[in-house]
């Protein structure tokens, strides 16, 4: 059984978990999602108006609600089995088609809000978005090769601190390092390829000619997102990190960091 | 108006984050909250019980839920004015007890399961948990100096994965790089010291021996815990991000790794 959606050209999913009318983030969205419309067919995941559920729970099992064992596991099971809920197979089905991938949020505790993260709990189960060992390939589909390959995302990621607070040595810690398990444990370990970050500062300070201005910085850029080039991790499947699932000691020596494991 | 809440000795917090009866993290909900109740009073928010929500909403907001703003810095002012969720109260009345609190939960995509995350969204609101400028100390009540402050935390997490996956130089990221959000981002902000984290690694396939000794290791480190020292991090009352909120340069000078933060 393969695992692997190839996306439909010109198809954008657009993430957004930011639960108020006429904040920063809405016009973030409208004018983003406008400017994507040019060329791109852009579904939209309002999760906050959609009242997505973020609790992976039983009712995420199917028959199997009742059965000991890792629920991720069942719940991959259950995705196979095609008995998912009903709102989670929506959302994997744009998933699937979309070749652009767009999550917005703003930081909250220094990662995503918490409807957010449940949508990354429920929605990319085992068997549609990672797999177990593939036996043509020798190696399991996850980092670099997981069932959403040959996608882009951007995380749109709007924070009250400034430049400084979570630069590279904030107070708050580097935002790339902070945003690791998004860009790579949840995006890269699915075959999603990140673009950087965009990040908007001092987000609860911005007047409205902030806001104007950061408005059309992200339309800006999207207008160009296709000439974008991913910042690529290294690959399961390549044997940098052979056998012990560490990184192979000749490899970013002495280093420990999590910048070691971009290619 | 003073934000610090003075934890009663002898007074324990369990935060509990799995959904599922007759598993290893309830085998070990079960045992740590047994060895602890030797000395300690727990209280347990088992949060899948509880059906906990964890989505931060208009509902947090009171009499506020229509005015435009921050919803963080609206939810601060509803606790101000005693309006929060009861939900959301109860849980901060626990916390406001505990000198010792613990977080359990399974890795989830490399953070903590949306339910855990949603509490830190809606239960550690502003006023409560962090402060803004302390006119009398000339720095804001936020990391190292909360509204926590005198607490100790453990965090107790079950990962699918090996020690060496999500070791230093795993796959994955180091572990403790994954959950600086946490220990650091949300623990150390409000003000509360956290332990060495307590990973129980290859949690899927453990067998029935595995299980327990992992349970007997919990309880027996439970049995000693007043005893470990906390590993700090910096305080940004110190002076070590003077003005710029970056750390000094003459400090771990030409690092970037988020061990820099580390006192």
């Amino acid at each position: 059984m393969t695992i692997v959606h190839p996306p439909k050209p010109g198809t954008a999913l657009w993430v957004y978990a930011h639960p108020r009318r006429d904040s920063l983030n809405d016009r973030l969205l409208q004018a983003g999602t406008k400017a994507l419309s040019q060329r791109y067919e852009v579904a939209v995941s309002d999760l906050y108006a959609q009242d997505f559920d973020p609790v992976l729970s039983r009712r995420d099992l199917g028959d199997l609600a009742d059965r000991p064992g890792n629920i991720a596991e069942l719940a991959g099971e259950a995705y196979a089995r095609g008995q998912l809920p009903a709102d989670v197979q929506e959302e994997q089905a744009k998933l699937a088609a979309a070749e652009l991938l767009v999550l917005q949020f703003p930081l909250w505790w220094y990662g995503p809000p918490a409807i957010l993260k449940g949508w990354f709990d429920r929605v990319l189960t085992s068997g549609f978005a990672y797999g177990d060992l593939d036996p043509e390939r020798g190696v399991p589909r996850r980092y670099g090769d997981g069932g959403l390959v040959g996608r882009k995302a951007l995380v749109v990621v709007t924070a009250g601190e400034d430049e400084r607070s979570i630069g590279p040595r904030g107070i708050s810690g580097d935002l790339e390092s902070l945003l690791f398990p998004i860009t790579h444990g949840v995006l890269w370990y699915c075959g999603v390829e990140a673009l950087d970050l965009h990040v908007v500062h001092d987000a609860d300070s911005l007047d409205a000619e902030g806001v104007e201005q950061q408005v059309e910085r992200l339309a800006a850029r999207l207008g160009g997102i296709e000439d974008e080039r991913p910042r690529l991790f290294r690959r399961l499947r390549d044997g940098e990190y052979a056998d012990t699932r560490a990184l192979r000691e000749d490899l970013a020596p002495g280093r420990t960091d999590l910048g070691i494991h971009l290619a």
